[in-house]
């Protein structure tokens, strides 16, 4: 048997290898999104199921686990500090073996086939407008779903196996009690907005913004905030993303409308936040857990920190309210900040998640929370989710689909498998708003750096906080020892109702 | 031992997933040339050695080593059409796994690392000017590529050991008699040049050719002589080239020069002839030599034709200069065709390779080849290498380089282990002339098609004579094949001498 250290080099030296493998796929991908010739669809699919086969086999590698066991139960790792990069490079990697090798290849290649097919199937109908299209292939992605929580096992309910892979060490019931306590704010918070004083007219923001004049203007007010350009891209692809290929490789998409000012450019915030906290990570520690991100939830709070709580405040835009002036001269010259800042804050329930303003946004997400959880659980047929989800839609926001594709065929997860997947994005709106209130508390009040155009402040707190952890902490562990608190709806409750107290003109 | 026919899908589907990686890694360095953030450099390399290993491990997996040797001696396959797709399946990958298996791992990696490192210091080298910076690199990569040639054996001499890795079936004796016989014509014909009647004006292309007008129309000018934009891209590197990532997913690039309209439309046309090559192979068989190009003297056959005998030809610009001179207004209105295509053939004595004229070039191939298989066969020192080099210039160009950069030191090819490579360039034009004397004689004048824009019909001779017999035969069977006779240089010859009596105004 080898000594410890030489295993730990061995097991770091694997996974570096599999990054290689993980990366070119990462390419392939990428590629495929923003420059793929027409007619190279079919061979790409066939380059990328290969390349995910072997990292597969590499995954679950019976080497890698017995590595992993012995390094795990060695004298040496039980003194470790738990937080430490050995400590969580060798917990996180057999966190993760552990996982894949519970479930059976056939039914890995099952998955796979079911949400291939689903994916093309969930197309058609949405192109059809008719659920019943999707019914079959979506109750075969939701039995195979089934089979996946139960051979990887759950303490609680089985939801909390898939919850798993995507948050860490949440379970739903915790997640519930969050989002319950965010809708209790959230549905009146609503309610009072239609009577505010000062309703907002947001026509300035769909005139006409050249698009070479917003590439120019995202371009540079991503760099403003921290992107780095020198260590990543920004492309056109028709759903945005980001995504990394190496650790100085970091690559984000937006999408461009002519007539429509916060599509490129919120998009564009949107995914620096999460370009800056790839570019954040430990370069050193590259495809290992001590340099990847802590959790989807994490990583999403670090786009709608830059998004929103930055990107949509009113110091942000004194210092960039002229800059915009002078890129869409035809456009703001007769709009005031003010006016401006307004427009891109405009609340008002909408039928598509994608398109939502900050504060509908959690209830989207609080509706698909509650649906698949009820699909995996057993307590609903897929052969009910329409009408589960028009009712949802009603109760929530107070508008009911017109029809399926605007509706329950409006995106591509549950086609996919993503199924866990949802919840992570409002978590990352609450984990947002409590860091940025632990910056706050820590650096001072960040809006005079914000004015002067000057994000470094908050951007070395998040550096130093958030991105150079990791894996070493889980996504709990990370907030408590940032902010001092366990996950709460109450920093995002009060920043939503200080901006609408603001904007509408509530009583408050 | 399993039947013939189930080891031939075998070895069909170890080729095909080989291709897999093979097309990953094209892709990753085209994304290299072409997109990569300027940080991300080193990992790419990781990426991209770590797949050529892979690649490596299957390329000399034994059990490919035994299917091979079952198959090639067994009863059917000695009753085989030696051109038929199975029996070149067989033949070609035993070919190369015969030659990847005689060298020793260690002399692999000893070539890789001379290489890697050979062409970091050739870049210095060259910034300095000085080649004595260089020589040692190449002596120790010369001594390796001996030792590589050993290692792989030879029937006459060590040098056609290297050699038949691009140009398979090609000995050295044959190219040089050539090659001789060639110069023996070029070198005279530039000296009656220089007393011709007519000397060319070619200020007209080195006018100013706006950048976006110039990708518009060198754009147009491929798609209509055949590149496939729904199967392939194009895209800007400085040194332009052709990949392919797929069987649907030709790339290729080029590079702009505002002041001189040659640079970016003759490499276009030179990259889109490479490519539809490529686009041409049978898919079906891709990844397999069935699918696979000939030789990369075939190859240059391909690019030199549509980028000489025909992007020069006058019928071409009959149909294209009115074009051009819609795109270049201020450049090109007061030029006649005539004047343009005497200035796109100018022909003249110069330094650099890339940039020679149609007849020169092969002067400056021929200077490479003698001096490369001098070093290897032992006759030529590296350190006498720069006052050969020069010599031969001057001897076969009249000039004699001032300095190493412009001389010895302009290509990357030895410093990248690349030799036996140069010859195909030259075997690639003489190949294009014989091709294209074959293929009018064949359709008739092709002129009349050109004139209209119809490039169909020679496409489709090409399709259907080179694209599609992939490595069926071998260079100098295809060549048999398509033109009845052995590779001469008499139909370049002719080619040429007709043009500069037509351009120069030489005594016919």
């Amino acid at each position: 048997m080898a000594d410890t250290k030489t295993q730990f080099e061995a097991l770091r030296a694997h996974a570096t290898q599999t990054g290689y493998l993980l990366s070119s796929a990462a390419l392939l991908e990428w590629d495929q999104q923003t420059k793929l010739p027409s007619a190279a669809g079919p061979y790409r699919s066939d380059q990328i199921t290969y390349l995910a086969k072997l990292i597969h086999e590499r995954e679950t590698d019976p080497q890698l686990g017995q590595w992993l066991n012995e390094l795990s139960e060695s004298a040496k790792m039980s003194t470790e500090d738990p937080a430490s990069d050995r400590a969580t490079t060798v917990r996180e990697l057999k966190r993760k073996y552990d996982r894949l090798v519970k479930v059976p290849s056939d039914l890995v290649q099952a998955i796979a086939r079911a949400c291939s097919t689903g994916q093309q199937i969930w197309v058609e109908a949405r192109k059809a407008n008719d659920f019943s299209v999707f019914r079959a292939a979506l109750i075969e992605i939701i039995n195979l779903k089934q089979q996946q929580a139960d051979a990887i096992g759950f303490d609680h309910c089985r939801y909390d196996a898939l919850l798993d892979e995507y948050e860490p060490g949440a379970v739903s019931s915790e997640v519930t009690d969050v989002f319950e306590a965010l809708r209790a704010e959230l549905v009146p918070l609503l309610e009072q907005l239609k009577g505010g004083a000062d309703q907002v007219d947001s026509s300035v923001i769909h005139r006409d913004y050249p698009i070479d004049a917003q590439k120019e203007f995202v371009k540079n007010a991503s760099a403003k905030i921290g992107f780095d350009y020198n260590r990543g891209r920004l492309d056109v692809t028709y759903h945005p993303f980001c995504t990394e290929i190496g650790p100085d490789d970091c690559r984000i998409t937006t999408r461009y409308n002519e007539a429509f000012f916060n599509s490129a450019f919120f998009g564009t915030l949107h995914e620096a936040g999460h370009g800056m906290y790839e570019q954040g990570l430990r370069s050193e520690w590259y495809s290992l857990p001590p340099g990847q991100y802590c959790s989807l939830g994490i990583h999403e709070s670090q786009s709608r920190l830059w998004e929103n709580l930055v990107g949509r405040s009113e110091a942000f835009w004194q210092h960039f309210f002229p800059l915009a002036q002078s890129c869409f001269p035809d456009a703001l010259n007769d709009v005031t900040r003010s006016q401006f800042h307004r427009a891109i804050n405009e609340i008002t329930p909408s039928l598509i998640r994608v398109e939502a303003d900050e504060v509908t946004y959690n209830l989207h997400i609080i509706i698909r929370f509650e649906l698949e959880r009820s699909l995996i659980e057993g307590d609903l047929d897929v052969a009910d989710l329409p009408s589960a989800w028009n009712q949802k839609y009603q109760q929530a926001l107070g508008i009911t689909p017109p029809d399926d594709a605007s509706g329950v065929l409006q995106d591509v997860h549950w086609s996919a498998g993503l199924i866990g997947y949802f919840p992570t994005y409002s978590l990352g709106n609450l984990y947002a708003s409590q860091f940025f209130d632990a910056a706050s508390e820590q650096l001072g009040d960040l809006k005079p750096s914000f004015a002067e155009g000057d994000f470094g402040p908050l951007k070395d707190w998040l550096h130093q906080n958030v991105y150079q952890s990791g894996k070493c902490l889980s996504p709990r562990n990370l907030c408590l020892k940032v902010t001092g608190d366990e996950l709460s709806h109450e920093p995002l409750i009060q920043h939503l109702k200080s901006k609408i107290d603001r904007i509408y003109g509530l009583p408050t």
